[in-house]
């Protein structure tokens, strides 16, 4: 899949149609917080979204506390945003329940 | 296991004997970076201390890109560090590789 750095246009028609994502500030990562009922849940959604990344060869940066995950998607060798951030971000948000 | 908040000289004697840890700025945390090989590996790492945490009922803040996981432990409770963090963090370096 293309590691093109999306451009405005085309990152905003992504955003549109994954509206839990926000665009981080500097523009280069989309974003996520999911809430779980606690940390079982929270590493087990951790767990699938970690074999969807090694099976894309995409990986997130995140951060975990307790019942906590926030994830960000940006594509390094794009430096910014590509469309690999997007079909990441759609697979995770069909089993984030 | 006591939720109490170390005294500096009890940090002190703790932080001793984890010698690849570091008191965090703030003082209320140890925090160690550990790096692997690839994404998996860091993964599966991940995957015995969510393990290992779940068991002792005592869990990381922690965050991951590719093969680089940060590691941080404090007790919420105690304000600070407590016995847990220091046997927890041991018990990751016992696993560490």
């Amino acid at each position: 899949m293309s590691l093109t750095r999306l451009s405005p246009a085309e990152c905003d028609e992504g955003l549109a149609r994954l509206p839990a994502w926000s665009l981080a500030d500097d523009g280069l990562a989309i974003t996520r917080r999911f809430l779980f009922s606690d940390f079982a849940e929270a590493f087990a959604f951790m767990t699938r979204v970690a074999i969807l990344a090694e099976k894309a060869d995409h990986h997130p940066e995140w951060f975990n506390v307790w019942n906590r995950v926030d994830i960000r998607l940006t594509t390094h060798d794009a430096g910014g945003l590509s469309r690999r951030d997007l079909a990441l971000a759609s697979a995770i948000d069909r089993f984030a329940g």
